[in-house]
């Protein structure tokens, strides 16, 4: 069962990653067509593709995207699909956004898929899999010294003023910040080149895929309280290559 | 003339190129060798392998490395070098990072390459022409509105506490703002994907690539107070492609 899905997934990553590939940096050139920037029909048309091979191979499980809405939420199993993550990055010509593809059983994420369509890389996780970067397994690396952690954040600037200040708790204990990366973030820490994410504001199709991908590797994926993630979670996150860089992590958001 | 100078600098890129990608995402593996880190083994060995292309082509040149220091800097062509932008990226196992090469003449910035090499990428400008990106030539892109401008930068904090809220005044009148990219962000400009960059800090082996290849696209890059780089610049940078940005962009980091 688990390769018949993990190969689903891989099919509905390569869907998602073509669509994807042919408006990336196509400037304008279909900006014309009523108020639609290339991102949003992307978008809109990379999840198309993927809901399609679900309802041809799936069809009785459910789908939430961030485009085309919720179908059968109740089900067993749910994919929750972001066609392109990483939208400021794919409108700005940088290659470091993703599509990712969860598969949700009983609304904890079992399978994961990170596919960077314009870089060729993919990271696959599976519950009771090693997780994998382009075939080879990769594992998370052991820090438990904060003064010495990598800390990455697509932005330091979050939404509400206290989750930024909760942020900059994290970033003046860290080593080092880097900044930028959407998606790509979590798959550095599976593949053990950064210690920490922190993160809020991200929304079910964010951080679904990024849960087994970690976990595969041997690191740690939970909400700020410490929770592990959910479908319903509330979108504000942890990710770390060590539980002891988790503890800290979660001691400084949590106001400590 | 031109001709002659711009192949020698590919040729730098292809060299400083490869030997970057050598020491890209090998985790560790040179890191027992006494304190040094990949990066600063890769960075050392791609800006030697750059000054014995220079010493054989053109020994009465000068040259400003970021590793190995400085020769003949009175010369009328002084090679600007920086073996790997990007460090941080290239040490969390991003391929954001690049190869710059700048000919300086009497001062002025007239021949820059912007290297991506785990992209496959290459921004090339040289004073007279259009710039190109893998071969086409690119244009910056007209933009007079801040209030519809995405604002890219590598990180929002900068050395100096004054430098920060400078470029936060510009952050806060921006329609977005993207972190992460160095030189990348710069070759955007060029490519009319993003319409302002604004840093501070920089070094000459950061910024003089850059600018012939900003120039060759239409683009505008100056110091914070308006005037063209130069080798001797201080390092606060401000690159747009349109001038009406350019000065919104000065009188916000000056205070205004």
């Amino acid at each position: 069962m688990a390769q018949q899905f993990l190969d689903l997934a891989q099919r509905l990553a390569e869907a998602a990653g073509a669509v994807a590939m042919r408006y990336f940096r196509c400037h304008g050139e279909v900006d014309d067509k009523a108020d639609e920037s290339p991102v949003t029909i992307a978008d809109r048309e990379a999840e198309a593709a993927m809901r399609a091979l679900l309802a041809a191979a799936v069809p009785e499980h459910g789908i939430l995207g961030e485009e085309h809405g919720r179908e059968r939420l109740d089900a067993e199993y749910v994919w929750v699909l972001d066609p392109i993550d990483g939208t400021k990055a794919f409108v700005t010509g940088k290659p470091m956004f993703g599509n990712l593809i969860a598969l949700v059983r009983n609304g904890r994420p079992v399978l994961g898929v990170i596919n960077m369509p314009a870089l060729g890389e993919r990271w696959v996780g599976c519950a009771g899999l090693p997780t994998t970067f382009n075939g080879q397994s990769v594992r998370a690396r052991p820090c438990g010294d904060i003064a010495q952690a990598w800390l990455g954040a697509t932005s330091p600037f979050m939404a509400k003023t206290a989750e930024t200040a909760a942020f900059e708790r994290v970033r003046h204990r860290a080593k080092h910040a880097v900044f930028g990366g959407d998606c790509y973030l979590y798959g550095l820490v599976a593949s053990g080149s950064i210690d920490l994410v922190v993160e809020a504001g991200l929304k079910p199709y964010d951080f679904c895929a990024l849960d087994p991908v970690i976990a595969g590797a041997g690191g740690l994926f939970t909400d700020w309280d410490g929770r592990p993630l959910t479908i319903a979670s509330d979108g504000r996150v942890v990710a770390a290559g060590d539980r002891r860089m988790l503890d800290v992590a979660l001691a400084l958001v949590q106001g400590a």
